[in-house]
């Protein structure tokens, strides 16, 4: 039986990390077997290249590199964990996917859109995910709770991935917008979920909403 | 008076970065300030990128991932060190520019050459080298040169960049013969340089080629 491709989107702080593997074990319960992988990154080559985007200085990269680094990572990530996966029937379930360039760089950072099609014809071909959950919150919520997951990180480990987090808060509300519109344009592929709430009540409706698209 | 933009191409071991500073003392003897920089690099971002493009696994990337990574690397490099240089009246010898993504990733790695063109216009928008010298060798000498330079940088440092040096003789018979027809579509701003010879006999055709077609 082929697999499926999830990809969990949203914007900081929406909880895709901690429920990417909820999901992960919910679909392991019914018999399949899972990659749970996330971006930047998820095969050797784009997790270098995730360093890049995610430390450092707010402006160290303008969009369009950003975009460009995306892509790169995002084929080795394709070509070297997400396409073998799939060939061997597993279901994969990513945090964090192209509508997270779509959102971040072209909607927010002003990259055109026309443009970002463009490489990810070239880059995915006609892979597209089975279905597209985004986890939405208000963005005052999601930068706390990212906020507060950086401090202890940081705490631990010496330094945060916290680039993006660094943004401000207008950054964040136009990012919900954009994530919005991806899923009204998209309606087939794309759930909204509501994120807003505590790890068991989202769990509970990405678990819903998974069951009501695909046959799992 | 406003700045020049030159360019040198070719394959390994053709004597660009040898051959780049000679052309910047020239420049300056003529009372020019000049910027000397290279591709993949010459801009903080862009180092690290090139990092991850010329150490490693000769498979490392594939030729699309390549093509991102050396676009982002090229984006991060003309707004921080290129446009800047220029904008000030400087001249730019850089070693390597986008006809070496064109040769490398589109002619020989088959990446389509329009998509090479559309990154290349979003990336550089109309900046174009007032003139590339694209230096000329058969690739037995050109591998034979790079491969001394490896040997002695990797006993002095630990480790070379040598990725490309390792993909083998027809690769680079192909790159070849791809820089020549990039050459012969743009003769307006391509001109091939013989480098075979000695470093002076070298340079000495470089100013030469460099007078013919500027006013420096």
């Amino acid at each position: 039986m082929a697999g499926k491709f999830i990809t969990l989107e949203g914007g900081e702080g929406a909880g895709k990390s901690t429920q990417a593997p909820r999901l992960a074990a919910h679909l392991e319960s019914a018999g399949h077997t899972v990659c749970i992988t996330r971006e930047p990154g998820g095969a050797p080559g784009a997790e270098a290249i995730r360093e890049l985007l995610v430390t450092g200085d707010p402006g160290r990269w303008d969009a369009a590199a950003e975009t460009l680094l995306h892509y790169a990572a995002r084929r080795n990530h394709l070509t070297d964990t997400i396409r073998p996966a799939l060939a061997r029937g597993e279901w994969v379930v990513c945090d964090r996917f192209a509508d997270s360039t779509l959102a971040y760089q072209g909607y927010v950072g002003g990259v055109d859109k026309d443009f970002i099609s463009e490489i990810h014809a070239q880059v995915a071909g006609d892979l597209t995910p089975d279905l597209t959950l985004i986890l939405d919150l208000p963005p005052e919520a999601g930068l706390a709770r990212a906020q507060a997951r950086s401090q202890a990180r940081s705490q631990a480990r010496g330094e945060g991935e916290d680039r993006y987090e660094r943004m401000g808060l207008d950054f964040h509300r136009r990012l919900r917008a954009a994530f919005l519109e991806i899923a009204a344009n998209e309606p087939e592929r794309c759930m909204v979920v509501d994120a807003d709430g505590d790890m068991e009540t989202v769990a509970a409706r990405i678990k819903s909403a998974v069951e009501d698209r695909l046959e799992i």
